[in-house]
């Protein structure tokens, strides 16, 4: 896979150089640590995420109003080290608290937790949501364990919300928790990215075959298959998706169709109708539908489908005004 | 190359249905051809731009308050049929006159020529901007043959813009065309984009060869080399576009960079650290940076380098509110 890069080691720094000089009227890079903050920070609860590199837009592209105020960023595929953490909610906290925010990765967790224990003794205090939306990754009864795919999008936009709204750091944290518990994601994977260091496949694929629930990391599905047309493949993945919420008629739900990489938009827009239908078909109501691409592994292809079960109380976070460079509400 | 969809001869209409289902919000769709209007129009000068699909989120995702009215939409890689143009038309125009502006490929040409003639009869006052930014299409004294890519974005803005001003149909149409003299754009692929019905490459490649200046469907660009590190090929494309835009220390533009659709966020802003410091060192000031998937053909590899020569006129509508789908200010 040719890549559009210098020294292969240098990829993050150069990112981050590239994002600063696009952004720098509503960014601030920290010294020293791979962490940025929005410019401009308010006095209220601060909403931290981050992760590794290589899923851009995610997760720098979510920091700003109502959303994230920082995000602590990673090598690539890597977690952010936990003196990047730090450095990341030190600066952003008010004195109101930070919310952690990340998806549920080992890596992630060592780092994240290392960092809410040395925070402590600087008298910040942490809360954490770690997201739990990919419903393949473990069986329903251990949610926890689940890892975190492209619901993030939906957890940080809650938590940014509520904590815009002035709420404490444990409410702003209750209401992002039960955003995690409503949020199921399913994905499939069609082709591998690239690891930028070694030019190596995340994974291989045969030239016919996909993968029910891989993970965005090549992590083992639910079912590899032969590659069918989009209605059978969204019905196959909705049908398990559907079982694993639980919804039914009468509930409501945001959908995300998030796209990996080098899946178009026409597939994804193919992909919506027919979970449109499935929905429409069901009973389930669709508050709102957003096509795009959040969560990517580089040029991997595929999709996943995600649901937020909606009440009043998210459905109003979630319509909340919100604006970052990759997502605008 | 895999494709998610169902019968290839239906991606469009499919397509649509899903673009239709999450956008039905702000949408209307115009029964019996491939157009999309907005739902509320405003008594003003309507802009409508369209082109072959495949190009998503181009066009239809610029459909919205300050940028364009409606969007006439061909079949992958063809021109709108001129009853598609002519409908759309019809729907957006309050009788201040309808702009048509559109990437310039004889096939687009010759089907919106064909609408503004039929438009005559019925009293519908049109006129049209191609847009031309492709500096390697053609040389400069032939600048009105060179194609139009991703510097499609920057005439739609500033048109919106003016047009939401309350400009008339010749004064919008004056600023647009200026906003196209004052756009220049070079291209470089590294892959090519599958033709879904075909299952076909738009052309071929080898594994270590890129095409400084390629069209977005494989027309000849340039020069056929080897893959080079970032910084080198960013600074052979600048230099040509330096060149052909003749812009000089004092200047200050608007950058684009634009995903032709598997390169990833990451490459991209490896690529715009470079034409910033580039930008930088020649001493032309920097607006704004955009770093986005606008303009693809399909999964693509590669990317484009848009910059917009601003003045005070210009600046003002670059700036102005806008939100569309796949373009908020």
């Amino acid at each position: 896979m040719k890549k559009v890069i210098n020294n292969p080691g240098d990829v993050v720094e150069e990112m981050l150089e590239g994002i600063m000089r696009a952004h720098h009227g509503s960014f601030q890079k920290i010294d020293g640590v791979n962490g940025i903050v929005k410019k401009e920070l308010k006095d209220k609860v601060a909403v931290v995420t981050g992760g590794g590199s290589g899923h851009e837009p995610l997760f720098f592209g979510v920091v700003g109003d109502g959303l994230a105020d920082g995000v602590a960023i990673g090598n690539v595929f890597a977690a952010p080290t936990p003196n990047t953490v730090q450095e990341v909610a030190k600066t952003v906290d008010s004195g109101k608290g930070v919310l952690f925010i990340y998806g549920n990765y080992a890596g992630d967790v060592l780092n994240f937790d290392m960092a809410a224990e040395l925070l402590e003794f600087e008298d910040v205090q942490t809360t954490t949501v770690k997201v739990t939306d990919d419903v393949v990754s473990a069986p329903l009864e251990r949610k926890e364990d689940r890892r975190g795919i492209a619901g993030d999008i939906f957890v940080i936009k809650v938590a940014g919300a509520a904590a815009e709204k002035g709420l404490s750091l444990e409410e702003v944290t209750a209401v992002s928790q039960k955003a995690n518990e409503y949020t199921y994601s399913i994905g499939v994977a069609l082709s591998p990215g690239t690891i930028p260091d070694s030019g190596e496949p995340t994974f291989t694929l045969a030239d016919d075959e996909i993968e029910l629930g891989m993970g965005i990391h090549g992590e083992p599905g639910m079912e590899r298959t032969k590659l069918m047309p989009a209605d059978e493949l969204t019905n196959q993945l909705m049908e398990k998706l559907l079982d694993e919420s639980q919804l039914t008629s009468g509930d409501e739900v945001s959908v995300l169709i998030n796209g990996l990489g080098s899946t178009t938009l026409m597939e994804l827009f193919i992909v919506n109708r027919k979970v449109a239908q499935i929905l429409d078909e069901k009973g389930i109501g669709i508050h709102d539908i957003d096509v795009n691409n959040y969560c990517t592994t580089q040029e991997m292809g595929g999709f996943s489908i995600s649901l937020l079960k909606l009440d009043d109380e998210l459905k109003a976070y979630y319509d909340a005004p919100a604006n970052a460079p990759y997502y605008k509400k």
